[in-house]
């Protein structure tokens, strides 16, 4: 059966939903977008994925030409007209169609808004069980990194040969450093135990999840450092793992096909993965 | 009148131009382009951009639908079905719509092959007459500048803070020299005569023009180095100027207001802007 979406104003058939070829979203990459995470029918950390859309939208003088509270009403009528129990929300929106090609931006034009269920197993899945393997790759990717837009390609290139390779996905390295992965962010536990992740700056996503993370980390007691780190330091830590909006936390089991810890799935992230799950489920909404 | 523009295999009414919300040109930037210049409704240097089309999409495993020799009759047909004398053509293959969202390359997707003709004066233009003022920003772009994708919002920023600083264009600078404009590619002529511009390399695009105006300059006795320079040296030049497919020439007046040479267009961009107008009014195919 195919799937409503909603483009514009509009809840419409995912085959009728199509925008303009000027559409800037298409031409120049001159959009942005969040995914929200839906377990049991409700949003996942909702509120904090329109708080970075907005600031996404400042960044770049783009308007967001609906309230939050009006996404968020878009977005369930979405989950019960699709009746999507467990998965994400994607929403994007472009500055539009200007009716031609120009670089700069255009006045008076209306923004393209469309979101999108998409049905996924987000509690039960093979790689949260059994982690994934990660390669390194040069993070080629544009310096706002912040910013939220679908200028993905690069993402989607270090995927790619991450598959090519036979691993799962890939770590992005820049100046001997790991940002993050090719769409989510990275961590490893230390031998001695302490949680580190890039800091925040331009050069990696802030993430949603990893501020829910870290959050639930301090409280478990576990030590956090929010800084740099390389390839061979994670090769020598007890574990790694990623997060992501609809990924919650995947173990890193090997990088580079160097074994991390015992090649097993870390305790750490276990025990994030589990904490961050049980409070979605009793706060989703 | 409205244009008629091509998409995948059809001619059609612009209005009628549209493609499905899943196109991964517009969720994830996954698409190349080319522009073609029209003189005398004749095309500019096509074998040049066609041959560039076909290693953008060698470099991300993106197939061409359809041969170099049907793109030219497409893009003649279009040019006579809307009648373009002077102007562009614009061509866009994205990797399709694969259904869904995902970051992976899809297997067995359609790519999408969009054209469409712009109306512009090319020839008789003020800013190839008068010059334009460009300031400099950081390249904030992603690392492969040789594969001409759509993720062009990095250049759709720097021209709109360009034109917000009451200028014309940008020069992007990255570890203290100059890579390029925002779509074009940036030369000095040093006080000795030698005209210096960025050397090939993933840094920059690769320009058609910019090959055609070398091999000129070269004809014409001219020194070239091809080598980076700085915002600082170009400020000294004698003149400075920029490139593209579309504007062939056009001089640079100043540089963060300050004015290069005597702040008028300068003699050897005049000169290889004429030179290149006349190989192309008398070899467009």
């Amino acid at each position: 059966m195919e799937r409503i979406v909603y483009l514009n104003g509009k809840y419409i058939s995912e085959s009728d939903a199509k925008i303009s070829i000027f559409d800037r979203g298409f031409l120049f990459a001159d959009a942005v977008y969040e995914v929200t995470a839906v377990l049991d029918g409700k949003l996942v950390d909702n509120a904090g994925h329109l708080a970075r859309l907005k600031r996404s939208c400042g960044e770049l003088d783009l308007e967001l030409p609906v309230t939050t509270e009006k996404l968020t009403s878009i977005q369930k009528e979405l989950v019960k007209l699709n009746n999507l129990k467990e998965g994400g929300i994607y929403l994007q929106l472009s500055r539009g169609n200007a009716g031609d090609r120009d670089f700069a931006y255009p006045v008076d034009t209306k923004p393209t808004l469309v979101l999108f269920t998409q049905v996924r197993s987000l509690l039960e899945c093979p790689k949260a069980k059994n982690g994934i393997k990660v390669i390194s790759l040069p993070d080629i990717r544009w310096k706002r990194r912040d910013i939220k837009t679908v200028g993905l390609l690069a993402s989607c290139m270090a995927k790619q040969a991450a598959l090519s390779a036979g691993a799962d996905d890939a770590w992005l390295v820049e100046d001997s450093y790991v940002t993050e992965g090719s769409a989510n962010n990275a961590y490893i536990v230390t031998a001695e135990g302490t949680l580190v992740t890039h800091h925040l700056s331009n050069d990696i996503l802030h993430g949603i999840t990893r501020k829910s993370l870290l959050q639930l980390a301090e409280e478990a007691g576990i030590q956090i450092e929010e800084r740099r780190f390389t390839i061979e330091e994670a090769c020598e830590a007890r574990e790694a793992f990623v997060s992501s909006a609809t990924t919650f936390v995947w173990p890193v089991i090997s990088i580079d096909d160097y074994q991390i810890g015992d090649g097993k799935p870390g305790p750490v992230a276990g025990m994030l993965r589990k904490i961050y799950i049980d409070i979605a489920l009793s706060t989703a909404d």
